[in-house]
């Protein structure tokens, strides 16, 4: 049986102070930083060993998948960074709090923000301080983001997912995705045809693995870059 | 003027111990973490910054690259990892007290495993635990060398420069190299074109940045899979 194992960065310096964080690159909090440890322990325990991790361009993510594979002593591993598995691009609203934002525009756009399949986040300017200290590192994308729906990360994530992640499920190889809340939720939403309102609703807690148990894709599932998935489960 | 850097890692807690480490994983000690993060603020106040950086598939090296680049706001920079570029293989001396060795066979031989180009250490047995700890880290090498003189580790050195890095050096990619003692030394032969003689006599020291500044090769250059050097110095 072939695994599959995705997870969530640990809790971020941000997540702990409540603030929408979107590309901002926030680093671990200690908590986080125990948390990563933690599961990179779990993953010793059930003797994973894993082929190949892909992570984003965000240090909370790339330090949470350093410190997993520290405890597995699998470090010399090739470790690939992607801004198509960056969390979703929040838009006018990175580095505001959520409370604040929640008091000021109220529950209903509030919610629809957070959890609307479709609905884009108010645009980041140009001039932003949040926008520019992205400049150098993002200097290959024909244009940076300025503010996602859940949708505009799936149609980045997912094309990743088919060109590059794909071939080495193919080539049987055990891979690991450490990425964040909403890159992961598009990814599931995919891997398990999720449909657009009830992914929504699914929360992906911190530094949780997760295991796809899966056959060797057959012509069917070749065909739709899916996996024929056996058993899904937290590891705990 | 392009450039191109190179650093031998931090002090390992074996360099501090004075034992044979060559493809023994030990860590880094707290000198060699601290070596490791005043160069990446060097780089820094230097205003490095690195396309692509490789290292070798051993933690001393890739802990230095990582310290380098976290001080560098780089690590979602391609970090590339080979064997081809790990340190010597020290054969059955691996694990061993160097002052043991110099007591138990003499100076002469001692100063002939460690500084003649083309003597290789007694070789390991493939019985050793330092042998078989190895092995599902190299599983796709057709053969773990028992023991490398200096010349065995040139001689895959030199190919991965010339089919691999050299690539990039091509592309003006501003490339980093973290590595160690000897497989800097065979690079270090072949970039400056050094005799076997010399060679032996160079030291690298730990954790310091040595610059190459070139211009883009022109056809004689890119023929031998050379740099036109203009200027090498230790950054300090």
């Amino acid at each position: 049986m072939q695994k599959l194992v995705i997870i969530r960065h640990g809790t971020s310096v941000w997540n702990i102070k409540n603030i929408f964080t979107g590309w901002i690159d926030i680093k671990l909090s200690k908590k986080g930083i125990k948390e990563a440890k933690k599961a990179g322990k779990l993953f010793n325990k059930y003797k994973f060993n894993f082929d190949i991790t892909y992570t984003s361009f965000l240090k909370r993510a790339i330090h949470t998948a350093w410190y997993i594979l520290c405890k597995l002593n699998l470090i010399w591993t090739p470790i690939i960074k992607t801004w198509k598995l960056n969390e979703r691009h929040y838009g006018a609203l990175q580095g505001k709090n959520k409370n604040e934002i929640l008091l000021k525009y109220g529950e209903k756009q509030f919610i629809k923000w957070r959890r609307s399949y479709t609905t884009k986040p108010p645009l980041i300017k140009k001039i932003d301080k949040n926008y520019t200290e992205n400049e150098f590192k993002y200097k290959n994308l024909i244009s940076i983001p300025l503010g996602e729906s859940l949708l505009d990360t799936y149609n980045r994530v997912i094309p990743y997912w088919k060109k590059i992640i794909y071939k080495n499920i193919l080539k049987n190889k055990c891979i690991l995705i450490v990425a964040h809340g909403n890159s992961l939720r598009a990814l599931i939403k995919y891997i398990e045809q999720i449909s657009d309102n009830n992914i929504i609703k699914h929360e992906i807690p911190t530094a949780t693995p997760y295991i796809y148990e899966y056959n060797i894709p057959n012509i069917y599932y070749k065909n739709n870059y899916l996996i024929n998935i056996k058993k899904k489960y937290y590891l705990k």
